[in-house]
């Protein structure tokens, strides 16, 4: 299995540079004095899409050669991975083929095509998935890109960390999410390239806890039965992920679901962003954990602000 | 009546320039595609206390003498001027006395309280709230700071287009709502001096129309039961902003709540930040209105971004 390593990212730095937006750091005073630490957020829900995945889906399709290209891209997935493919696609002039369940949200159908991806329905199973993307790329023998376990996606990912630290390099632990470990294997791999001191700490709903079980067994226990608020964080860990992972990760926390929602709440209500409630996960593990980080400075990645307007969290909060 | 100028701007920025933000200017491709226009949306949401007012309130308190500071300052108010007074008072070391309707939301007196503000509740009428300021005046001698008839304040909410002006030198038009004024009086003001061409264009909902009924009657006709969801905008106009606003502004377009709604909506939803109903109004103009901004380059200033998250408008928007 090969990892891919800071060059990788340095490289795909260079590459999506001029695609990507450079997403500003933000901080607030009045989280800071809650949490007695001092925050860096990473916004990449003000990433292109909505969400870091932009990152990788970029690196990933610019980095293919022309007659590669030229077939198109695939995946599947009904969320932020398919909308970030689908513009990436675009921007190189290439198909993006997404699979779909014909169960997904309208919303979700609508930024997919709307960032002009060719969307195949299949029915909702992990099997009917796999099924329907295998025939396309049969038949037209297209790429097919993985949201998460592989090389050229952490390495996109790695660059939101990568502007982060460089922008502020005395951080003592940079933090982010894990689902598949797409973002986490590239934070990780950012951080202990650029700093000998910053920890790596990854946070997870309890509700869908695998990496961290994972972490503490090491090996990869898949995913079973998640449950939690946070919808980008479902899937198991990819192979290239978990081995990023398992070395250069310092420590995952895991979190309840009613410390995601006033986390979340937290940023929409003070810090006036709109983030999804898988970017709120690491300021849980904060709020859960205070003294662990009293007095440290911390960057967090907020990973994406893709939510349903019309089914926010904060009504049943109170 | 004396009326503020351009100077007063510029003496406004010096002095604040450390207390407040520099808020970002903020694009969006995607809603650049659906208005075909070019829209510079100035992130006042992201102010200190979530709107602009707190750029007026601390210019007014940092230019009182120490002998007029001592004694403290008020105001009536139960909206964004009261947290922005008490924050820009606590900044200055000195109290600032909030008159209150006993009927305001918690949320509201968290905030007020939350910054730093001395409350007195009272009962919610203009007649009450007035006598209630009245009684604190005459007792404890304090500095009253209106929201919007005051020439500082008027000066310090300037710099706002001051500062989007400067950094955008070429827009052909520039817009914010209009309640009592004082945000629109200082935009025209500094528009018209840092620009020969720069158009300033109001929006007001059509249910709280008393600032456009004001503009093409010649006189300020005052607001009346007005109705709107931009809960910002419901006051009259004040006598030195109707003054400035009839002499410096272009136009005022008025708007239907569907719009306000939808524009508000798509700033959540494209932008990923969150705004208040008010500062939805110009982009529901432009919606309204999309010919007469068709390419031009259109400054926006997002007044605030203070809502009632349990209280959203998205779910019966469909």
């Amino acid at each position: 299995m090969i990892l891919p390593d800071f060059q990788d990212i340095i490289k795909a730095h260079n590459l999506i540079e001029k695609f990507i937006h450079r997403t500003p750091v933000m901080t607030s005073s009045a989280i800071n004095r809650i949490t007695g630490s001092e925050l860096y957020f990473k916004c990449e829900n003000l990433q292109k899409t909505g969400a870091f995945k932009f990152r990788g889906a970029c690196n990933a399709i610019f980095s293919l050669s022309d007659l590669q290209a030229s077939k198109g891209v695939g995946t599947h997935s009904s969320g932020n991975h398919a909308a970030a493919l689908a513009l990436a696609a675009s921007m190189r002039g290439i198909k993006a083929h997404i699979v779909m369940p014909s169960t997904s949200t309208e919303i979700k159908k609508i930024a997919v095509s709307g960032y002009g991806g060719i969307i195949t329905y299949c029915e909702p199973t992990l099997e009917a998935r796999e099924r329907t993307l295998n025939q396309i790329v049969l038949q037209k023998e297209i790429e097919v890109i993985h949201p998460y376990n592989n090389v050229r996606v952490i390495a996109g990912q790695g660059t939101a960390a990568k502007e982060l630290i460089e922008l502020f390099p005395n951080l003592d632990v940079i933090m982010c999410p894990v689902g598949g470990g797409g973002l986490l294997s590239g934070t990780a791999l950012a951080a202990k390239s650029l700093s000998s001191s910053c920890r790596v700490i990854a946070a997870e709903p309890a509700g869908a806890d695998d990496a961290y079980r994972s972490f503490k067994a090491g090996h990869i226990i898949p995913s079973h039965q998640p449950k939690t608020i946070a919808d980008g964080l479902l899937t198991s860990l990819g192979e290239i992920n978990f081995a990023i992972i398992s070395r250069d990760v310092d420590e995952i926390i895991t979190v309840s679901e009613e410390s995601i929602i006033q986390a979340m709440r937290l940023i929409w209500e003070r810090m006036k962003i709109i983030i999804e409630p898988s970017s709120a996960v690491p300021l849980a593990a904060i709020l859960e954990n205070e003294p662990l980080f009293r007095n440290l400075r911390v960057g967090v990645i907020l990973s994406g602000g893709n939510v349903d307007l019309e089914n926010l969290p904060f009504a049943s909060a109170i």
